[in-house]
């Protein structure tokens, strides 16, 4: 088995990828994708051959790059089902994938990156709107979400008692939140749960600073 | 066996499901909900508590309330495996869920009417900003996509000769595409398995001036 994951430090995407190798107990490699530098390594050939969106993560996996981190998630969970980070009822299994779904499609894409840059350069927006917009789709999301983790299949984690792909979604999106400078106030479920997981090894050392390429 | 799906006609999250619950042969009724009628059926209290994040679809599947699309996708594969909608091998699944999600993470979430509407409302963006924003993710997005496609994976439909997820979600797309007016030609694989998914009766039922809430 080998696996070697294309990230960057601070890509929540890439985060949530390495929550769940470690939740999974697996072996993996580390290779910088530097986001910034030489106007980003992810535009270059050699790695849009590996994942022709030019983004980060890719999982190579036995040689087979793997795009997409909830596929990559999915993958993780087929390959290796043990321990599991999915529950077994298929309701519970629907509830999981779509908290994972509400913030890796309906949050963080309209937050990343790329977005931002051509907010700037093809809109014209300051830093002032920008942050708004930053601002305004971790709030919408969160909203929706503290009224999701308030229903009683909520447990230490966002569903039931053992870490899932939920909270593989959810650290790295409060992180985000808090590196704007959100208020999490209004989120006292997100930040408890936030706080559980990080209590867990497997989290803690999936934290951005905890990387090998890590700037902070 | 109780399968609702609260959506609209035009909305493409709501387009995926449609073609998958047609693909397994199941029974379905439609529940609309307007997306632009009094601002907005979605966002009235009584849709909002089957889905806080007040976005369709919703598919109350025996009375459970499910939502984001591709964790319903998931939702029916497990519920009903037969005809499969995923491929039997690992890295086929992860293939056709990175296709489904590099459209459900990163192309539609960008140009989503609510997403449209905070353009014009808070950044002030013209129709024209507007426009080439919509543009934009489209092209980004279906130029990495027409690269993955032109793998050896790729069949009659975006992996092998049957439909998967990832058809689920590239049909619908290319719909809002056409419907932009962006221009395909640079899109001829896309093209070709759009026009060979449109011709199964699964897809065609599902179109949008298919459903009783069309109003083109």
């Amino acid at each position: 088995m080998s696996l070697r994951l294309f990230g960057y430090w601070r890509s929540s995407a890439s985060y949530r990828v390495r929550i769940a190798l470690n939740l999974k107990g697996l072996g993996w490699k580390h290779q910088g994708v530097h986001l910034l530098r030489d106007g980003g390594e992810q535009l270059k050939a050699d790695y849009a051959h590996l994942n022709p969106q030019k983004l980060v993560p890719t999982l190579v996996a036995d040689g087979v790059p793997l795009t997409q981190s909830l596929a990559i998630l999915e993958y993780l969970e087929e390959a290796y089902p043990d321990p599991p980070l999915l529950p077994e009822d298929l309701a519970g299994r629907a509830r999981v994938r779509a908290i994972a779904a509400a913030i890796a499609c309906d949050i963080h894409p309209l937050d990343n990156l790329r977005v931002l840059r051509y907010m700037k350069n093809a809109l014209d927006s300051d830093e002032t709107a920008r942050n708004r917009w930053y601002a305004h789709w971790i709030t919408e999301g969160f909203n929706a979400l503290e009224i999701t983790l308030g229903a009683s299949e909520t447990g230490q984690f966002c569903h039931g008692d053992q870490p899932t792909f939920a909270d593989c979604c959810l650290v790295p999106q409060v992180y985000n939140a808090r590196r704007f400078h959100i208020d999490m106030t209004p989120y006292p479920e997100i930040c408890r749960i936030e706080q559980a997981c990080l209590g867990l090894p497997a989290f803690d050392l999936a934290r951005p600073e905890q990387q090998p390429d890590c700037e902070d």
